[in-house]
């Protein structure tokens, strides 16, 4: 059983917790725990043998500072919708491990901004709803996809390659629930057509960042990142070819993060109990 | 400040250990705890802020099970003997980091059954002691070795590149104090000149393993493992380069790992808190 | 336009093909070469710019020694079995590419030794046959094997986690057109439960290799291997997970080394052009 | 032998080339060769068989466009000037490679700002020369550097974690022989304390680019570049210790490639035939 813990941090915190859980005779197998000493949060992720009573949760609480998250045993099967556009190489990964059941959540939806991938979601059996930019505004398009995912009960939305920026009123909705995955670049290409700036300075590795999205400045807390190598044998499209496999690896392995309530968000950073 | 703790296993254990801290007034910034369920083993490292008192140690080894190694802010600085044959690249690469301060160790010594690294410990003003090997058995080699180990204070035996095999009576003297560094390969080559037929199987792939020396039927518990891409342009001479530069850099973050206290052994295997 | 040839090696080669290639007025826009000395053989693949007329091949063997192999402007869509037991993740990923036209290759049938795989076949539209090893010798299953696969023109059978060895008189029968997958570990595991031998000794990587079958004393010659890192953390079930990650990727980049004729055989290893 | 060649693309180059080859008996061992298409400009690098004679440079000027470059068995062991400021992990992994003859070059002299890195250059013999920046505007800083640089006869310049911004007129002197490392970072991050940057978004990864210096608007051609992990336990301290580790092992590589004759610059990229 896993327990998952969030709060101000103060001295005494893991003697708390864990003389709580030895009075329910459960053994703790391992912990991971960190302390944000900037902010002052502790964050806590500990397996735990042994069931959890219905009180664990209550007398949890009765120890540590006001306002903590606590989790107790949380849902090992979250549940997800999919914004995607046209590529299919995360979406398909992502429906392939729905349909044998490794994914750690459950695909409830997928919502296109274009038809093209409705027929590999038909194919697996998963609601495709196509919600299309086109001749609308902004706040016009995001309004119809509310509306669609209002349809869905969801933990998290997945952005697998969705092309479209989400407004601050849209991501404020979702706090810490909206997860993005983007090819990135040693150095960093602003502006258009970054693989073909990257061709043209002869890169050696091209990168994929999987991360929350928020409306901080910048594209808010990494969860996973990693690169794959290319050469100067790469045209472009070989390069957006590396791009799509690393990208699918790292969105994957950051899904199995979360999933598996061992990603924490302090700040605009993470704490990851891989 | 860390603290480093391993014993038999039992409910309750972080609770009554994060007490004792809590008594002391001391925060705890980050726990790293893990159970060998099959071994009833408990391992934990923590970092804490605030100073140990004397007391310390002694309040925790009340609360623990019998027989409980604890260590409070182990020394920073392990005591190393370093063996070695001909080849430069491991006992270089330490001797820079120890002159630089930055091997979280210092080098007492280092050994050589054959002059020619000698030169390179005179630069560096460290001690450089020959033990040849030739015309003797290996029982009277070894007592040579243990004879000049015995005029040095160390905590930890690197074999960076030693090219002699150890006895088991050498190897009980120093229980998970002797390190080695090997290269590996997939498949693994049995016999003589594995590089030889790693070439004429053209792995893509050479590994290097640094690990603890016991006696057990194999190599002992592992530390640190890392592989470095090779392809079919590589020669044999080319295959030894590129694991020599692996075996480098494992062997690096091995000593790291194990001087900074983050390395349990349990059974054959270890656990480390990276 | 892609030109690939093998044959014995002699002084002269390179100029007299790329003398044919320029009385074509076709430009090499790269070419890749190499020289295996011991076996005396010469491999090279070159990408040209122009298109290939009827006479480039049988011109180019006038200037080569007897017997070489030459293919210009090689099918780029090679046709493939795919032999499968219960494990998706490789053909899954295989599917799925196929679906999307990013395999370089398109998928004829898959065959399974259980029903479980025939489902995602289906949803795919791909041709699933089962031909079931229980209450079969080896050379029964083989013969309906044989006999199912007869039904399909292909150029590579790919043993996506295959779980029956294969008779050496099978093997014969396609020479250097079976590709499996599996697998690897540092040390190397003998015998029954892999997974659980890496996990008591603590493994800190899972490797995967890719190679060609054969009926030589060991794997045949490696086409791909990549590792993934695993620590102590990791149950033997987190491990073949991890190692299902692994054998997924290696065997996709595998595949489209092979399919896009950038791999060579000499002896018992390969020359890979990447 | 190896033989470089960079000109003007034409039809039939590779034919004139290998036939000139032939005429002198030398049989190709590996060909590597490259058309940028958008810059109408070849590149290859071979490795013969057999003794270059005083004419083959100029048969193969006769064949081939003007202005090319030919080096025909270049020296093998090119002559290195090292600029550093005070940290030792770059500079010392070189004097060690340097001592062992492992660098494919040989160091000159060693050219500090700092004093600090004096001894370890004594400790191996080497050359090393302060010329600090101190109380002088740029132009007299390296008019002070060129005036010691005049002293040694060099291939090559290596900025080994050189702390001062060289002015494009220096730059211009040595075109393509100036060779940096820096740190990398995805996202990149702009300002004063990166490591610090890096720290606070939380990276979970630190890279390094080894580059020639040129005064293009960035950095000039990327030789290698390559990634090491980081997570949230990293310190900003610890993240600069793994940033050294990696810029320590790029720069390696990226000489190593250098100095055998292994990468060509085209425009702002390079063509790395490893």
């Amino acid at each position: 059983m896993v327990v998952v813990i969030q709060c101000k941090d103060q001295v005494g915190l893991v003697a708390a917790i864990s003389a709580v859980l030895a009075g329910h005779g459960l053994n703790i197998v391992s912990i991971r725990e960190n302390v944000d000493a900037e902010r002052g949060l502790f964050f806590a992720r500990l397996v735990v043998e042994g069931d959890a009573t219905p009180l664990l949760s209550e007398e949890l609480r009765l120890v540590l500072p006001g306002g903590a998250t606590i989790h107790v045993n949380p849902e090992p099967l979250k549940k997800v919708a999919v914004l995607v556009t046209k590529e299919y190489h995360c979406l398909g990964d992502i429906l392939l491990r729905n349909h044998f059941g490794t994914l750690s959540a459950t695909v409830q939806c997928v919502i296109g901004n274009h038809a093209f991938l409705g027929d590999i979601c038909h194919r697996f059996s998963i609601p495709f709803r196509m919600v299309s930019h086109e001749g609308k505004e902004k706040a016009a398009f995001e309004a119809a996809l509310l509306s669609v995912l209002e349809d869905y009960d969801f933990d998290y939305i997945v952005l697998a390659k969705f092309m479209r920026i989400l407004s601050p009123a849209f991501v404020e909705r979702y706090p810490h629930r909206v997860i993005n995955i983007h090819h990135s670049f040693l150095p960093a290409f602003v502006g258009a057509s970054p693989y073909r700036q990257a061709f043209e300075r002869g890169v050696k590795l091209i990168g994929a960042t999987a991360h929350f999205v928020t409306n901080d400045l910048d594209e808010g807390p990494i969860i996973a990142q990693q690169i794959i190598p290319v050469n100067h044998t790469f045209t472009p499209i070989d390069m957006v070819r590396a791009g799509k496999e690393i990208e699918t690896s790292v969105l994957a392995r950051a899904l199995q993060l979360v999933f598996e309530d061992r990603v924490f968000i302090s700040g605009n950073k993470t704490i990851v109990f891989e």
